[in-house]
């Protein structure tokens, strides 16, 4: 790959891209970084305006064996977006049209830059909402909840973002153009090219256009929140949760050590307890307090110690308050934190819990997990102080035990962050040499010289 | 590709496989033919026990360039079963185990040769059921709906194949063993093989064995019944269903035709009417009586003829018999029918059953459409006599005809029976050349001998 870019390269797209092509030192140096506070130089900044654009910067960055990053608004924490070798950041930033919303079919063909939550706001000026609402929604991109299928809460009944699309248009690391899936929610039709490049992080085809499915909005939405003796007795109430027919619109776990932080530190009204869950249903006014009833009937238990009820909005936001005030407890008290997103099957929760817990002592370290019980998708947080080089030291030394710890429960490694740089070296104990090298033949196929976001996901 | 097989392989599959090597020509007929009344003749036959047995088959056949061609119970309508290059037809119909049922966790890990019947009582003991319900449930394997992404009328609610299954070991073409996904509802760790493999048809790698996400059986159901005057309205009033929050379980359509079939042949109790469709809700007692009142208010609108409820089981019965009589109807009219499964945005419902209606005026055929509205996935049936050279031609002509008037709508060639044979002369007019050539390419990247299920699915 070449490591500074070719005269003729730099011209032609000057020309193509006029004020959308930026090389100047603050423009490489901004779009070097994301939210994973890693930082590489960029050799330039694309911001294309259409497809015939993306497709014109791909063709000649393949000609010149240059390296490009897309890029939606550099959210991600795993380092997908960062330009390791150089090359081209390729911004969607001004390609953020809706193209259309069809409310009696229930899809939105959409630009890879549109922001989740505009999307979500004018989807919802027809009842309708798109599933996946990472907590970055406010700020990310479609096409990066895409290339790294993100989730969220609502997950657990609504699915990811690789559930909740139905095609897209890409343009592939040889240049063309391809228009996979389609309008409509049953499709067996060729290959599934649309779900293997959603989580493909921008390696296999750059996302230019999504056909995303939309949902009807239930309109109320009812919780509860129940404190538990132990994780053991938690995680079988989840495990009731998911095996009843009312499927909860959320249900989010904090361990003992996330609890006491959100009362010592976030100043949460909430009991000393082993574990929590919090559990939501939405629909409409007339079930609604019987889905509540029943989720709360499956809560019922050994181990519970306390259950409470919000009926309405009002109550709903006191009692979710813990939950909120748990991430701003956590930068309280320390500065590091390395948030991981490992997914292990719900009966492996204590398991993975107690491993936690074992590497926190082990490491002298603050470690806590809370996050998608009904998935299994915790997010344990290392915290550390990354001006003391030791705690950063020891932080470092526990990540790989964690992932090993979620393989040996039969987990994942990630469950809506991806892989980006972070995880890449993992990949070979997640996956047999075997399955890696049918995902690096993928590669090749789709991605012939190698120049799309080169050095993510898979192992080198 | 050989079109006889080698002397060494055959003495190798024979010492490989015992009793479960077949080269009668008793075998090499009975498993060259499939639901598509199609029919060629396989070389030999190989019922493999176990995933090593299987890797072995590929590997000698890669070696000698022998075609294999993945079976489960041969229920394919598109020809995708049928051994057109001759070589080894690999039958799964002796790898059948459930290999694990975690209900706490709700999933299954099976053997491709399962029969889908056989995992919903296994399921169900546990409160748990697997969505795909294809009309073939009770002999079909799960490998096979997997392999053509099955889907069936519960897909409104619950999804098809590919909704449903959360990871899978396979044999590539290039006879490596592939475990990809995981045995979560969240994964974002690498590329998506698992989505890539279901619908593919056995022409990327053989799913060996799968692990399905289960679902809670909802454990009541109830009905209605609306005709319509015309499709237009029946259409609108799918539109409001889907845009309501209380997903139908189920959401069946019959056109005039089919209605005028179901009553004059097949003695249905019902009247007259342009449109009809019959939709179901599940859950639990306390709220399906709401459930019922929310789609029957969703149905209510211009054009709305008569709607009927069955609150319960008994009731729901009589009210589906109409349904039910259509297919022994349309076998009493016709011995030849082509039955196509054709998918468009549900608001272009109207304009395809316009269209299907002109075509047999056209041709001067019985052609009819029903099925899974919600989805906008028609089964479209020519019907026509197979011992009448002229009707048979005026069927084969109609036919892309369908195909294009649904491509016009912007909908798809196939929801739930896949391309097969069939179908795949008209993939070059569903996709681009270049996505096209992505999918050839990935074809290349699995099977780089083109030994699995040649000819199928991509156009020559």
């Amino acid at each position: 790959m070449n490591s500074q870019l070719p005269a003729p390269l730099q011209q032609q797209m000057a020309e193509l891209l006029g004020d959308g092509w930026l090389s100047d030192d603050a423009a490489r140096r901004q779009y070097g970084q994301d939210n994973s506070r890693r930082y590489a130089l960029a050799d330039a900044v694309a911001l294309p305006r259409n497809i015939e654009q993306v497709q014109a910067i791909v063709r000649a960055c393949r000609q010149h064996r240059v390296a490009i990053v897309a890029r939606g608004s550099g959210t991600s924490s795993t380092g997908a977006a960062i330009p390791y070798q150089g090359g081209i950041v390729l911004s969607f930033e001004r390609m953020t049209r809706i193209v259309a919303l069809a409310a009696a079919d229930r899809y939105a063909i959409v630009e890879a830059g549109l922001i989740n939550a505009q999307l979500q706001q004018a989807a919802g000026e027809h009842g309708l909402f798109w599933a996946p609402d990472p907590a970055s929604a406010d700020v990310s991109t479609i096409g990066g909840n895409l290339a790294c299928n993100a989730g969220g809460p609502r997950a657990v009944k609504y699915g990811t973002s690789r559930d909740n699309v139905l095609g897209l248009t890409a343009v592939t690391g040889s240049g063309e153009v391809i228009r996979c899936g389609s309008l409509t929610s049953k499709d067996a039709t060729g290959y599934d090219l649309t779900h293997l490049l959603v989580g493909s992080e921008g390696t296999l085809a750059l996302i230019v256009e999504a056909t995303l499915k939309l949902l009807p909005v239930a309109p109320h939405r009812a919780s509860l929140r129940a404190l538990f003796v132990d994780v053991g007795s938690a995680a079988a109430a989840v495990a009731r949760l998911m095996a009843q027919p009312v499927p909860p619109s959320m249900l989010e776990f904090m361990d003992r050590a996330c609890i006491r932080l959100a009362r010592e530190v976030g100043g949460a009204d909430i009991a000393d307890a082993g574990a929590l869950l919090m559990v939501e249903v939405d629909g409409d006014q007339a079930t609604l307090a019987h889905s509540l009833q029943a989720v709360s009937q499956a809560v019922r238990g050994d181990g519970l110690l306390s259950l409470e009820t919000a009926p309405d909005e009002a109550s709903r936001e006191q009692l979710w308050a813990a939950r909120r005030q748990l991430s701003p407890a956590l930068r309280t008290i320390a500065n590091g934190k390395i948030n991981e997103d490992v997914v292990v099957p719900v009966s492996r929760i204590p398991a993975l819990v107690a491993g936690v817990e074992a590497l926190a002592a082990e490491f002298d370290l603050p470690i806590v997990a809370f996050g998608h019980a009904g998935n299994g998708n915790l997010h344990v947080n290392i915290l550390f102080d990354p001006e003391d080089a030791a705690q950063t030291a020891r932080a470092q030394a526990a990540l790989p035990r964690l992932f090993a710890l979620t393989l040996s429960l039969h987990g994942t490694l990630s469950g809506e962050h991806g892989i980006g740089v972070a995880k890449r070296e993992f990949m070979a104990d997640a996956f047999s040499a075997a399955t890696l090298d049918s995902m690096r033949a993928i590669k090749q196929a789709l991605d012939p010289d190698g120049i799309l976001n080169p050095g993510k996901v898979l192992p080198a």
